[in-house]
């Protein structure tokens, strides 16, 4: 737990910390952004997608009328590198309590011309202005207490794929869901893990975007090796996350046709269902 | 099973059926679409999210190289009612096993101005190229046979909300999931039913855009009442399902803020897991 300790001595705070600067969009005209994408975010070569998110998120936030996002779908387009890119925002519908735009992130080829990686619908609105009841038959994953987790810096294997963006993350994988990394997948798709940005700035609805893309794929559980491209992510946002680590419990049960869901829950230190997620991603078949 | 036995001696067939008919996209320029929306998939006087999806992914299919929806994400903007409509579709990428379009429904208001219904991004593909391998560790449905599931037609009690599409449906719900119509909601978000065309048309996967949204909201069994708006849904097709009727099983874990998810699963007779979908709702609390 050694970074969640440094962290603890010098935690960041929501709109002070890498993350916030690095999802920083610059206004150009009316619904335009501008915006660099770090290479602290990413896996190997590519851009995380649930950076992405956040970027396109923070965009959204800005130019619709309502703060939060509360239904993000995502198509992903091409891959995207660090370096240089455009947000362009549409307002679809503006509602009292709900509006919904639409973002798409374009970077350049050779050229100049500029290519989309990444197009989103959303729904937008104020978590704050919810009423409190829940009915939920949900419960949080099981996973063990975080210094019995295991994250990239911990081995005992490197955690394959591990990049940039291992060091901004606070990520304590259950030893359960880790055979992969031993060579040894348990051929149960799941995935689960504490979450955290290793600053130790607490989660919101935007680092949430980032924890539903954050864990290694299901796919490695179930024996696959190599990239799963994401094809389409949803995130619902349920909550506003209370201070304090997340859990992160993805679930594949239907891999077929080369192509599997990942459904994520994200629950926070209250032991709520803060955020949900579903993706379809393609899997390259060993 | 009166209808399913009538369904049975004059089936209709792909293609050549009332459902076929009322999702036929008239193409007036190249990704322009002109729509009757029919009356007969009305609940109450709203049209069914389901039927717009499947006249949004019939447009797409025309408009796109790939022919079948493999993930359709969905945002519903403002009310649809029967009459004219017109669908703008966009080629947003076209890659070699996946091309990816948005599509939006417009219907007019008094003034003759378009009204934008329901927006939608989905990526497209061909199912009959996908290999076979499947690793599954999902479970059908626990369903009663058909003859022990009661529709709209069959009572006990008339299934609340029933309308124009009712005739149009083969729709046989587990009597474990209909406290609700006897006045004793069972409180777990569940919903499960035999789906199907009345007229006995097979399924494919534009039939199961309309069959992840044609059950009785599960909010019902959590003890509400009346409507409960789709804000989003999105669909994955992983299968084209094997003939027959399918069945659909609905759940929601979480109600929250006011806000619920419904999971949906599509089950074949070949006893496949052929399409998901979820979608954010708005409940409106009792």
């Amino acid at each position: 737990m050694s970074e969640a300790a440094s962290a603890a001595a010098t935690r960041a705070t929501i709109g002070d910390s890498e993350f916030d600067r690095d999802t920083t969009v610059t206004r150009r005209a009316p619904g335009v952004y501008d915006i660099d994408l770090s290479a602290g975010w990413t896996i190997i070569n590519a851009v995380n997608g649930g950076y992405l998110l956040a970027v396109l998120g923070r965009a959204l936030g800005d130019a619709l009328p309502h703060p939060d996002p509360f239904t993000v779908s995502a198509h992903y387009l091409t891959a995207s590198r660090p370096g240089p890119a455009v947000v362009r925002t549409e307002a679809v519908r503006t509602g009292r309590t709900l509006s919904t735009g639409q973002a798409s992130l374009f970077q350049y080829d050779d050229d100049g011309n500029e290519v989309e990686r990444i197009r989103v619908l959303a729904s937008y609105g104020d978590l704050d202005t919810l009423p409190d009841d829940v009915r939920t038959s949900a419960t949080p994953p099981a996973i063990p207490p975080m210094d019995q987790c295991f994250g990239p810096q911990d081995g005992p294997a490197p955690v394959e794929g591990s990049s940039a963006i291992a060091d901004r993350l606070m990520l304590k994988l259950d030893p359960a869901t880790l055979g992969w990394a031993l060579g040894q997948p348990s051929g149960r798709g799941e995935m689960r893990a504490w979450f955290g940005l290793a600053d130790g700035r607490d989660a919101d609805p935007l680092s949430m975007l980032l924890a539903v893309d954050a864990l290694p794929p299901t796919a490695f559980e179930l024996g696959l090796k190599g990239w799963v491209p994401t094809v389409e992510l949803t995130v619902h946002v349920r909550c506003r996350p209370a201070p304090g680590p997340l859990r992160v419990s993805i679930a594949t049960r239907n891999l077929a046709g080369g192509f599997l869901e990942e459904d994520a829950e994200v629950w926070d230190s209250a032991d709520r269902l803060v955020a949900q997620s579903r993706q379809l991603a393609r899997a390259r078949l060993g």
